[in-house]
């Protein structure tokens, strides 16, 4: 049994090496280049391909996996958007992806960026790398006096709620699907507007559905308390950037802490050291002291990284062995 | 009634407006001035002083108030070790302090600070300003997966406990005089030694007792697991700031956090810009990006900072109507 291991990190080796040790039956090759119509060439010979990447995987790269005879394909990642489903189906290409990696990473970093925001440490970083080592003015506030509004209650939105409240924190949620448990804890308002009147913190975990595009916009914040923070570790598309400007341009919005952004792809994960960002914007926001940007990192932990190569390389072998994993990708 | 308020910062403003809101029988005039020999002169005519500073309470500033007949001074503060006690005896001062304001302020900071660490956003952040966006390297670690000891179980270890749980990190403590509801959830462990076998973390909540005096030292560092995180927003002289050093340089310790320093009076809350530190090893600490230095400021929310505050208002009120206020300073 032989597997093709493409878009290799350094960071995945040790869970690879793990994978490796426990599945000796396995032969492995992994190399550094992404998935693309050359490289799957590579892919001769072997009985399934793992990768991880956001590039798309087109009806020619999936060609030249059929004709090499080739079905199984492996992602590391949750997305399965960048995937030519009609390619898919006509070929036969069996595909799983990894829906759930660590919840709480992402819910972790969440807590953490909108703790940063109301100790106020990227005032003080740039105080104490001055030598400036005063406490005043930047006083901080305390997560425990704040009243959290949680949106979307699904996996990561409850490991965040279960940190909040480890705080000491209010918490309030909002969620079209509530969870029972939540609601016999009597957690949930009974809408948006309700959620946004009450909270002085407003932290997104809602699936980027076309439903929820824009959900944050300048009628929302409107809505908001004044001096309202926004936390956005979920989807791009959930927060109309330009009404997030104009938030924190007003004051209306105290801080905002985004690890996704409207438009990331090719923005995110990529060295833009001596360039101009093609969209004014983000690096608008990268100036302000009371936003902090992560580029998608949410999800970036050794346990996360770990968690997704072992699950994709179990669903891989799953199919090889004429099975199906429980990750297989549903495509609608 | 008449309250002389010294060393008035501008974060202070809001809570003394409430207070003199709520009180209205008693006239307060406030200034920015510490209390000195000289400005303790501005208290003529007045029934009671409250202050703030780390300035020592000598012999010559009481005897000043002692002399205009102000005999009830409250400090905004917990620490009562720079005020000279035969002088305080000899002309009947009755004294009050904050020994409790908001625990929550100190642990919540602890969390903070340790987290960075583990996503190492001193990492990312030096990336990001330099708007280079990629992850990689800078993989984190979630605190969920980490075992937390904490060294002292009084109200600032308690509530950093809570906020451990919350997070779904295995907690373990250790406290010579162990609280009863947590023994009885089976947290602690017999000896230091054991927690220091154990932990992933070591978080310092213990008072700065002679007997703790550098309790983490190289040998107690060298009890301690590869990799080890060191956080300490207790009091400084429990940590041997060289072992420390030493720890970091071998690797032996992968990350610090520490709010306050062995040597930290006069250094800490001070503006050193353009200037040299009188001790090297405060710039050695500094300069890493693997540790968190911040001057003190875990304490420093709004919350305590309103607590500081009315406590002490309150306290110098009791002490002029004849009572005893329960925040009386207890002099060894």
């Amino acid at each position: 049994m032989k597997i093709m291991f493409y878009a290799l990190r350094e960071d995945e080796k040790p869970a690879l090496a793990e994978w490796e040790a426990a599945n000796k039956d396995v032969e492995v090759v992994a190399t550094d280049e992404l998935l693309t119509p050359e490289t799957a060439k590579l892919a001769a010979g072997f009985d399934g391909v793992v990768t991880f990447q956001q590039l798309p995987y087109t009806r020619e790269t999936l060609q030249v996996l059929a004709d090499l005879d080739v079905k199984n394909l492996s992602l590391r990642n949750v997305g399965i958007d960048n995937i030519d489903v009609d390619a898919v189906n006509e070929f036969g290409i069996k595909v799983s992806h990894v829906p759930s990696y660590s919840p709480n990473a992402i819910a972790e970093h969440s807590v953490i960026q909108l703790t940063r925001l109301l100790r106020r440490t990227p005032e003080y970083d740039k105080k104490i790398a001055q030598r400036d080592l005063r406490w005043a003015p930047e006083i901080g506030k305390e997560l425990r006096m704040q009243t959290v509004g949680v949106i979307g209650t699904g996996n990561i939105g409850r490991v965040a709620i279960n940190i909040f409240k480890g705080f000491g924190a209010k918490v309030i949620a909002f969620d079209p699907y509530p969870n029972a448990e939540l609601a016999a804890e009597g957690i949930y308002v009974d809408s948006l507007d309700e959620l946004f009147a009450q909270a002085d913190v407003v932290t997104l975990h809602a699936p980027g559905l076309p439903a929820n595009d824009h959900m944050i916009n300048a009628e929302t914040i409107a809505k908001m308390k004044d001096g309202v923070f926004v936390v956005n570790v979920s989807r791009g598309n959930l927060i109309d950037t330009d009404a997030l400007i104009a938030g924190l341009d007003s004051g209306k919005i105290a801080g905002a802490a985004i690890d996704v952004y409207e438009d990331e792809v090719g923005l995110f994960n990529a060295d833009w050291r001596g360039k101009v960002f093609p969209d004014a914007r983000i690096e608008n926001l990268l100036n302000r002291d009371n936003v902090l940007v992560s580029p998608h990192t949410a999800f970036y932990t050794e346990t996360a990284v770990g968690q997704m190569v072992k699950i994709a390389m179990d669903a891989n072998k799953t199919f090889i062995m004429g099975q199906v994993p429980d990750v297989v990708a549903k495509f609608n």
